[in-house]
């Protein structure tokens, strides 16, 4: 019955989407450690910090010098969160070969994310997109609440295909859908992609997802049947949920590998150090992480 | 993409597979208040104990009690684990509506379980399905380690359904297929119902999933797509692993009905009640439980 594709790609943001949601600082010698742990572990991603005003996320606040300072691996693209082109202009002086731009498909999220319309943002993002791919490197365009609004309740797929086609009109090499607030169920995944995937081939798409509700490996299940194979997750299942104190972020990587492995699908990367890495961090931040699978390998040892 | 039933049935484990996992004992008039507050929920079956001898699990050891001073709702199945002759005729007197026969698929797990070989438990079951058909009670027949073992690794569905064969040929009404160690990804789950609905009809069969992993709720999704409407689960996602200290055990009934109820399948059960029951249950423990939606829902209160 599954049709699953032979290799997934994870993009590995703990550094950025997790630590921004915990209130805990890490120092940056840590941070670069473990950073420097995850880009031995064979994930070909790493999101590893934003690039936005220090006042707005403190725990990221080091991002230029985590850039000059954690150790580059060839294999890996290291990416970072660019909000204008003054935080892209520190982005490329830290050495990214990514930038990630991001919006909102909520008029209300997107207002309170980011102080702006959704139009307003429009112009902001083109000439990130356009400064970033003159400058050769890789682009992603983040869309945040595809499926839920904390504040507008349901999104719908139109609402997202708008800012996706403004977002390709740009330049932005692939997008990644957001469960911002993890309250997606595989019927809303499944009517998203319906849509999306009328619109764009399949390799272009990334899914976000936080188990907020704890549905995330059931709708990145849902995902895999509909040929999507690039995933974003956070190792540990580090970070919270900034609408729910105490309930869960974004998906556990630990957890993706254990659903991609058994299901025969090929990651390039090694559970065994990604588990270490994030036993690492898990010790520094001085609090179990929520994966699941974490949980069950660190009572094993 | 998705075929799903129309109505899923729950069966409430909590008070028995939830407790029997957990440290803390909870006071019998505490677990009476509790088990009415489920009662209420609007779910159809409740296992609320084990009739096991009180050595092997003390905190389940007022099973008897709680049988007499539970109030009944007539809508509601009581069941209980029942090993024996012996226990069968005290949860005969403690008034359940049904018996649950349990073994393992495993013959390992079986015997450091039962203390008995698979082949010498059969006649023992027998003898408990027989006469507690005779006392017009609904039987069901747990199997446990039905994909994996915690001593012998992969269990195959031949020694599922050999298994499965013997309970049925005594009279089981259904059968409850129990991932114990929470290790199944939904590969495993295809693999297995390809071979039991080829034997089975889909009415008979439950499924008994663990989120030691945290993949249940793929598993479920999984589970549904051939057809399989019947799942146990446990409030809050009480109950931990034997084989894991720390890890989770049963999949929460709150996820399950966050699913369910998002993919638009009736369950018939309160989803408010619930969380009250769960967070009445939390605080007599004093500790979060497992369930994500119940995390976030009590970060909404």
């Amino acid at each position: 019955m599954g049709q699953w594709p032979e290799f997934v790609q994870i993009k590995e943001v703990g550094p950025r989407d997790g630590l921004q949601n915990e209130k805990k600082l890490v120092a940056t010698p840590d941070k670069v450690n473990w950073i420097n742990m995850l880009s031995e572990s064979g994930v070909k991603e790493i999101e590893f910090s934003s690039f936005v005003n220090p006042k707005w996320i403190p725990a990221l606040s080091d991002a230029h010098e985590l850039g000059k300072k954690i150790k580059r691996n060839p294999d890996v693209r290291y990416s970072a969160l660019v909000p204008n082109m003054k935080g892209l202009e520190l982005a490329l002086e830290a050495g990214i070969d990514g930038a990630s731009v991001f919006m909102s498909a909520s008029e209300t999220h997107n207002k309170k994310n980011i102080n702006k319309t959704i139009d307003d943002t429009y112009p902001v993002l083109k000439e990130v997109v356009r400064e970033a791919k003159i400058a050769g490197k890789h682009v992603t365009g983040y869309v945040s609440t595809v499926f839920d609004c904390p504040y507008e309740g349901k999104i719908t797929p139109e609402q997202v295909i708008q800012v996706c086609d403004r977002l390709i009109e740009f330049g932005v090499d692939d997008i990644s859908l957001g469960d911002t607030i993890g309250s997606a169920v595989p019927l809303q995944v499944e009517q998203l992609l319906d849509a999306v995937l009328a619109a764009y081939p399949k390799e272009k798409i990334i899914m976000h997802f936080h188990n907020t509700r704890g549905m995330a490996i059931a709708n990145i299940m849902t995902s895999m049947q509909y040929g999507i194979s690039r995933f974003d997750s956070s190792i540990g299942g580090l970070g919270g949920c900034p609408y729910a104190p105490g309930a869960a972020g974004n998906v556990a990587t630990n957890d993706v590998l254990y659903l991609m492995h058994g299901l025969g699908i090929k990651t390039g990367i090694d559970e065994k150090k990604l588990q270490e890495a994030a036993l690492f961090i898990q010790n520094k931040l001085g609090k179990p992480l929520p994966s699941k699978s974490l949980a069950y390998a660190a009572s094993q040892q």
